[in-house]
């Protein structure tokens, strides 16, 4: 058995311990909190994130489920001086300075940190290489969604006069048909995604302004096509309170001039927390393996073969899935 | 640069050819047949197979593209005993016994074999393993097509009366609705898919008798919806010279009680064997890496990290698309 501990019991936290009943070859140790262990809602064992130390022997493979912002870039490392790590790092741009930050103490202390797994990043940059890869000569298209876009309802939540509200990211089928039909196109974030926005108001708000107020927020909705569509509290809890995302990565390429070929991995996830949270597992199961075989140092998923991934021997994979 | 040699010049050997002149990092060595070498129509230089070993220190990697049936089989093992290799050997069910013949000699001779790459067995097999590792309360579906069957449209012509023939394996696309739409079905390969055939009937031939023929023919037809279409020569000629496939492997699973997720991996293909040879060749980079860092003995696409398939560097790697 394979034993895990969860840092951090939000959404992704929950994830990762609703995944683990799926998986016969590891043991959940314990959830580790800032909180109250007493005030979690789990059957799980649950300590305070203070006590963590007292589980260096009892733990093989911690799972990393605080936020990329602050937590994370801090609990890497500090977390990999003992133990394996496995985490879904989402902040694309700061991937290079965290994998050196914590590849140095990995490897000092012995042990492997994945990072960045997930899907984007994680299965969709594994597409991304793999498609480009395999087809040099093309061009490689990522769309998000349908899917709740958290850190853009972050920001429609911030708007003056807005009480709650969610949105949506919508990708552009028209582009994709076009793609699918081997056309050349015009791929920008903004012309392949539309913004939907679900908004409950605060009593006596401007909805024009609201409406105006983001549409034309920079960074986040100037220059998308941006639907706002008023909506009550109770409209907003009974038909928005799920996590639904998912999207695809297109590859299409020539093998030899004219010769079309359209290599495409899509994602529909009923709930995005719980499937990054069913990837961060997989890699643990990675991490596990790759420190036993005396690896260590940070890895992303384009370092890890996919045997390590499954609980099936090498030679099972080659009889059953090949 | 890496040196290739091509062993065989048929559909697969001309895609390999052709795929070469899109990887900045390879050189084209030879291309080795067991025909005249000046017989053969390419621009390449050309050599009998038998002056192979005249070879070994000029070619990192050779891509063995001859059928599976008879010529890797044989190929394979003798040819690891002196080269690393590649092939897209697709006899699923001897796969393990052929995958132990060429360890044993890969390994004994320090030379590494990457075995049954390609899309199926190859692309489709790793996301048939990613799928399951990821999401293991689930059911994997692999559907083929639209495409054309090399080995039905062989049993089409030899059927008595039939002059000419081709097959097209179409996919069942109200299943993969339901799958989509997270329904539980009943998937056979029969009722997955359904056959297509084109036929140019010889003179005075009986085409209620050769229809009849092919739609009950045990294990190529036999159980399947098929569809029988007598043509001219010219049509077939005109509208059935391409080579195109494809398909998807589909993973629906859940990740908690009734959250549905699905995973999904699709192929559309202007050219079945020049895509083939495509992934070839990101396969013959990983062998020559992993030769280079000292491994050797058969290796397949569940063994090779994903970063080997790239001519970029780590960093870059995870700088650019992770």
């Amino acid at each position: 058995m394979i034993n895990i501990g969860i840092v951090g019991y939000g959404n992704l936290g929950r994830g990762v311990e609703a995944n683990l009943k799926n998986a016969p070859d590891m043991n959940l140790v314990g959830i580790f909190s800032r909180r109250n262990p007493d005030t979690l809602d789990t059957e799980a064992k649950a300590y305070h994130i203070d006590d963590i130390l007292n589980f260096k022997d009892k733990i093989d493979v911690l799972i990393l489920c605080g936020g990329s912002r602050s937590d994370i870039p801090e609990q890497g490392p500090a977390l990999a001086e003992h133990f394996n790590t496995v985490d879904s790092y989402d902040n694309h741009s700061q991937i290079p300075n965290y994998f050196e930050s914590i590849d140095t103490v990995a490897k000092a202390h012995k042990y492997v940190s994945i990072i960045a797994t997930g899907w984007d990043p994680g299965l969709f940059s594994l597409n991304r290489l793999i498609g480009e890869a395999i087809l040099p000569k093309g061009d490689t298209y990522t769309f998000w969604g349908e899917g709740l876009s958290q850190g853009h309802g972050d920001a429609v939540r911030r708007v003056e006069g807005v009480k709650d509200g969610v949105q949506y990211t919508i990708p552009n089928t028209e582009l994709i048909d076009q793609i699918h039909a081997g056309e050349t196109v015009e791929y920008t974030s903004k012309s392949a995604h539309n913004r939907d926005v679900y908004v409950v108001l605060e009593e006596g708000a401007d909805a024009e302004k609201v409406k105006n107020d983001i549409v034309t927020m920079p960074d986040y909705f100037e220059g998308y096509q941006t639907e706002v569509t008023f909506i009550t509290e109770e409209e907003l809890h009974a038909n928005h309170a799920g996590l639904p995302h998912g999207g695809r990565v297109i590859r299409s390429g020539e093998t030899s001039p004219d010769m079309q070929q359209v290599y495409e991995y899509g994602l529909n996830l009923g709930s995005n927390p719980e499937f990054t949270a069913a990837v961060n597992v997989a890699y643990a199961r990675a991490a596990y393996k790759l420190h036993q075989e005396g690896l260590s140092g940070a890895q992303t998923v384009f370092d890890i073969a996919p045997k390590y991934l499954s609980p099936k021997s090498a030679a099972d994979l080659r009889k059953e899935l090949l």
